[in-house]
């Protein structure tokens, strides 16, 4: 059979890792397929320095993107430029000119995804996005194909893994935010500007994308309540332990009667759950379904090579379906229009909290606290302090009993006028009741 | 779109199982694919006193399974009997008429599989296995598509989860293989001829299959070096942890510059790594690949729902294949054809071994055993002994560095002829150096 001609948009780390895997895999890739895939163009702004495998030697190199997007013989548009402005013009293009295109962005599927599907449905090519959620590990593919017989009830994800080893390095070494943070900007880990990973909006990105696949609802970034994790202290994980817990951003969504809750936030998650384990830039999602039970899988996050896998998997499946003449039918972004799917407030979510106060040494403290709690009719776990604590230095924390989001948020309010509050609290939620 | 027709023959646990998540599901199956699956028939030998979903009331009911296999409207045939004997019948039956095939059978698929892909390619039909390995674990969708681009380097499985729930019981209670044994199938959990589970063959034909998508060779039960863990006892965990280790029931398959080394094998894995946090009756499997570095897999190995989900996901994939007109191109057995794969004995694997030794009381045992080892060129890493160990009651134990599996034998042949053994001395592998 001929080969399916492609071509790749964007040459940064992804690109070349996936060009990479393309050369060396040739053979292989030929062989599960039945056909080969041929490079015929590449393009990006700095194509003229960029240094391609040997075996793309004649390959168009271009940096006009429009040069690949609208090649006549090219049937599979990768586009990995990311962002939302030139990427969302590539993919258009690609679409409109009867493309099929394989992306590893986030946020533009997070943003418009569900346009974008129903626009390739209506084109008829094939849309592969497993790049742009979690590189390393193959989580479309589960929710897509290898668990989609199940009803989802939860999804929980640990989705960028820079927070992750954040985390982790605080956890074992007792290094503040700011030190670790600092470290991995040094060493490329981090951002210059980290917001997007420590403030949660990459993560958001993603659990909009999985959120869709696993309950097939239109969700948005918008949807999803997010919090950062600029606020944990070594002091935190301490308190944590002490809890035989550990503390992640972890991205969740949970069916309840209501609707869908989805939220980003810093949890306490038990130790004893897999999900304690993923330490480092690594990524990870645990699923529980009706039916299935729990399944849980576990990759790197990023990473020119693993990302590259995701890419090249998606461009022999899509390239597969091409030979078949199968194309899209149904958007992930709309499948089950149950209703019950429906994003709803975060405040309606109930989960023990812990609750963590750096207050003024004085008396009757706990009492004013325990009051404010009891207004809202939130029953005390426990209190918490660590030996040799100062009250002035280090903060204590209280633990409460599974509460409404809400509740929890008025305690605070109320408990934020109180006079001796060195610092705004911070409420983190204990999941996973595994 | 028209319903596609499935026949379902075999109604035991993981029919039953698959009925009710197609019948509970049913609307959510048609929002994906955009069309119903119809259950039109079922067979099985006791199915006048089975209890169908009541959706399934106009479904033909048959105690023969030529009924449903060459029944004109069906599309798809689930074969969920299980065994070599009428599984293959029906299997052979099915794609004679043309039609699809969905089957849970990892006996048939470890001896059979190669054979039934060319005849399903020949017959231009669909054939899907996810349910045959690992049941609530949908790794066939992994290394069929997720991470299809990668190059697999090692693969690591618990894929029994009897072994699996035994030795962990072992570890955490203390209690002996015999009396967890014994307690497993008291409530249901072993059967009463634990042999295919504890003495690894259950898990070989699985990872036969895993071999076969993971490198895409024709890798066959017996190709497989198997050992069970009959002689695994509280003391050899005791003396696991003392390493930082565990002890499970460790499938692998390794690419080597010579071939592929397969095996099932009780084996010393470090503490630190995730899949020493596989307990109870679950499965994993862990994958490192040359692009995509480390993932890892984690579900219910069996069970009616786990499995059913596996069934039902497969039905969903090759009905939405059928209706594409797409059928099965390149057989997972066979894909690669390098040589590079091929299976070589276990003997030239090489790794770092635990060694146990239950022996006579007397003086200069240790440098017998170590001459014995010296030999063979086998270095000592560390000699063990619990402590208040009284040697004649309590095993001592020998760790080695790395040598070959072909030395290690011949060291502990040179041992055996020593006439201060109680007892076979015991070897296992310690692997998986993360």
């Amino acid at each position: 059979m001929k080969p399916v001609q492609i071509g790749i948009i964007g040459l940064g780390n992804v690109g070349l890792g996936a060009l990479e895997i393309l050369a060396e895999n040739a053979r292989d890739i030929a062989l599960k397929l039945g056909f080969p895939l041929e490079v015929r163009a590449v393009s990006s702004r700095g194509v003229a320095e960029k240094t391609l495998p040997a075996a793309f030697a004649s390959a168009l190199k271009t940096a006009n993107w429009r040069d690949v997007a609208e090649h006549p013989d090219i049937e599979i548009v990768a586009e990995l430029v990311g962002g939302t402005g030139v990427a969302r013009e590539i993919v258009d293009t690609a679409i409109a000119r009867g493309k099929s295109v394989v992306t590893a962005n986030k946020e533009l599927m997070a943003q418009a995804g569900a346009e974008l599907w129903d626009r390739a449905i209506a084109a008829r090519i094939n849309l592969a996005m497993e790049a742009s959620v979690a590189g390393g590990l193959p989580i479309h593919a589960v929710l897509r194909e290898g668990i989609s017989g199940d009803r989802i009830k939860t999804l929980y994800g640990i989705l960028n893994g820079t927070c992750n080893y954040i985390l982790t390095e605080i956890e074992s070494r007792g290094a503040s935010f700011g030190e670790v943070l600092a470290e991995a900007q040094k060493e490329g880990y981090a951002e210059a500007d980290p917001s997007a990973d420590v403030d949660g909006f990459d993560a958001r990105s993603k659990l909009a994308i999985l959120s869709a696949l696993a309950f097939g609802e239109r969700i948005v970034p918008a949807d999803i309540y997010t919090e950062g994790i600029r606020r944990i202290t070594p002091v935190d994980f301490e308190y944590a332990h002490q809890l035989h817990h550990t503390i992640r951003l972890i991205c969740a969504a949970r069916q309840t009667p209501e609707g869908l809750i989805v939220s980003v936030r810093p949890s306490l998650i038990p130790q004893s759950t897999i999900l304690a384990s993923v330490r480092g830039a690594y990524n990870a999602v645990w699923v529980r379904g009706k039916f299935g039970a729990d399944t849980f899988y576990y990759g790197k996050g990023a990473g020119s090579h693993p990302t590259g896998v995701a890419v090249v998997s998606d461009l022999m499946r899509v390239a597969r379906e091409i030979r078949s003449g199968s194309p899209e039918r149904v958007s992930p972004f709309a499948h089950a229009r149950l209703g019950e799917y429906k994003p709803i407030p975060v405040t309606v979510h109930r989960s023990a909290y812990y609750l963590r106060f750096r207050v003024e040494d004085r008396p009757g403290i706990i009492a004013q606290l325990a009051s404010a709690l009891a207004a809202e009719s939130i029953s005390i776990d426990a209190v918490l302090q660590l030996p040799n604590a100062n009250w002035r230095d280090l903060p204590f924390v209280i633990t409460v009993e599974p509460a409404t989001e809400s509740s929890v948020r008025a305690a605070m309010a109320r408990m934020a006028e109180l006079n001796f509050l060195i610092e705004p609290s911070l409420a983190m939620p204990m999941e996973l009741p595994l």
